[in-house]
């Protein structure tokens, strides 16, 4: 047993409305079937014409770059200095939504495909159909990723093949059960591709041979790769999350949680923003049985829900713009218990109370 | 010009202290110079011994492996429900530190090795001395990754060759130079590796024959692979980047910047909080030429840097508790400005002014 990664060679420029099945049929007469193709979704897009017209440099070039940059973006993931990194309408998150002036005229920007997996589908079709070839298809593109320094190649769209080899409920010898063997293979022939590829000048087809024993049509394409935005624990950058955390806090709202309030949460919160409030403010953590009747008289539509109070003192005389400042301070709290995870509410202090308001959680 | 991906069959089970390079080596007869080995992480381990004993079962064996893993990170990357991400001693950011529980009896895990470039040079440096084979060495491990489903086979350590491929500032046929053409060509031969192994039963070495011409001991390893944290645009999991952010607005510091303030983004700072204020409660934004007298007699040490001033008007006549709730909404502002990258400080009214409170930006 053993595959080979073979390249095709002399496809030469492609323009668009060059058929691509013609062109490596041609290029390829030794193709058989079962060979998995992986083919730069470069080539793709140029036979589909997903170019744009852009002036070749100055201030007009960057202009016209972002405006196709905004087209081809669904939502922005991350940015630092000139770098964009977005997620595209297909879902794929890469820098730039794939957009790439190389291997192209000065005056012209490549897309991606519009639907890579119809590509790979197209494709392998008109093999099948034209030259009675039964092969599968991986249109391919070259991706960054967070943590590792270096590109590799992955699958954009794929036909005649899962994108994914699925060995969950496996066992292995020593009798454990396999639970996270969920393989991309189709990027890992993506990968596989590029070693050729990058090893030749203008290789834009690799054949993997061997891989495949048949193919077929009943699977998703590239599609199932994409992770949804909701279940990635990385769905945006580190620096455009701490910035939403910080417009969160602006408009933390206002309410006790459910849930039983742990003590020691409160003090880490109440230790956290110790260094920044007033020297003067004093917060005390009440957890007595007076608790629920001060409650109670300060906020009737709390009673049940609201666990602890936190209650702010400043020495006397009290100046308006210590008491302002005190409210402040309070927020500050507030967002401090927010952090580790406990909802609270300002209130004005219980009746009888000495303090100057009061925090529920 | 072609590359071939072979399986090494016939190793069977690894214990501690097992000679890797006799077995692959007495394994694989047919291995010539420059070919390049991938050899599954998990066996390199279990040659090193980097094994712990834990519980088969029962609440005991969860104790166990969260102080290994424990033990394994440098630092947690993102969590959710018993999912760890983590960055190990080495760099890399894996699942649960790459322990794995796998193809191991019930009774140990399986950590990753302590150095696996030295390791990958140590079994290239023996095949070398002991069986006159000058080969490269990748170690390799499973990965999963942000944004797409599915996981991948990656280097963890690598010698004989440079972990990335460099094109920079090679010219493509259009006259472009190319930009970001480093290619982590080992990642790619790792996963090339897993295509062989994946589709045999417990094949824990692959051979990839045709990429390398000649081997070379001048690399840094795998090492390259690892992106230090400050410049990863994705260093920290979402939720804990928007937590942090909750954090930082805990301990917001205080003081205006030095940049001038675009008027814009302060009206989207108090657009922002609009919804969350008292209704009672008017922030007027003053950038008229009074405002660096005002700030030259409210805060004699930031007439300079201040450029602009919000102040917060009330409704006479003030009750206590509702300076309290202003000073508080004042905070959110703050916030808000914060997150539109606008700083500030909180002062007392400017004399003579008929504000509660005043911000200075």
């Amino acid at each position: 047993m053993r595959l080979e990664i073979l390249p095709v060679l002399g496809i030469g420029d492609v323009t668009e409305g060059d058929d691509l099945a013609a062109l490596i049929a041609t290029a390829a007469p030794w193709l058989h079937d079962g060979d998995v193709l992986v083919v730069t979704s470069k080539i793709v897009s140029k036979a589909e014409g997903r170019l744009v017209d852009v002036p070749a440099d100055g201030p007009g070039r960057l202009a016209a770059r972002d405006e196709v940059l905004a087209a081809e973006t669904a939502r922005v993931v991350a940015t630092r200095g000139a770098t964009r990194i977005v997620q595209t309408h297909h879902g794929f998150v890469m820098a730039s939504a794939g957009i790439d002036a190389s291997n192209v005229d000065k005056t012209r920007l490549v897309l991606l495909p519009k639907d890579p997996d119809a590509s790979a589908r197209a494709l392998r079709a008109a093999l099948r159909e034209r030259y009675d070839l039964d092969v599968a298809v991986i249109v391919s593109d070259t991706m960054g990723r967070p943590w590792r320094n270096g590109l590799t190649d992955v699958a954009l769209g794929v036909a005649g093949m899962p994108a994914i080899r699925d060995h969950r409920g496996e066992v292995d010898p020593y009798g454990n059960e396999l639970h996270l063997t969920e393989m991309a293979v189709v990027d890992e022939l993506a990968g596989a591709g590029e070693l050729i590829k990058g090893k030749c000048d203008q290789v834009p087809v690799a054949v993997v041979r061997g891989y495949l024993t048949v193919t077929r049509d009943d699977d998703t394409g590239a599609r199932e790769l994409v992770r949804d935005a909701e279940l990635d624990l990385f769905s945006l950058g580190t620096a455009e999350a701490t910035a939403a955390g910080l417009a969160a806090a602006a408009v933390l709202p206002d309410g006790p949680g459910e849930a039983p309030v742990d003590p020691a949460a409160v003090r880490r919160a109440i230790a956290a923003v110790a260094g920044v409030v007033a020297p003067g403010a004093v917060f005390t953590h009440v957890t007595d049985d007076d608790v629920r009747a001060m409650l109670v008289a300060a906020v009737p539509r709390w009673p049940e829900r609201a666990t602890a109070l936190v209650l702010g003192e400043l020495p006397a005389p009290v100046d308006p713009a210590d008491l302002v400042r005190f409210g402040a301070d309070l927020q500050r709290l507030r967002t401090a218990l927010a952090a580790e995870g406990v909802p609270s509410a300002l209130l004005p202090p219980p009746a009888g109370s000495t303090a100057s308001a009061a925090l529920a959680l």
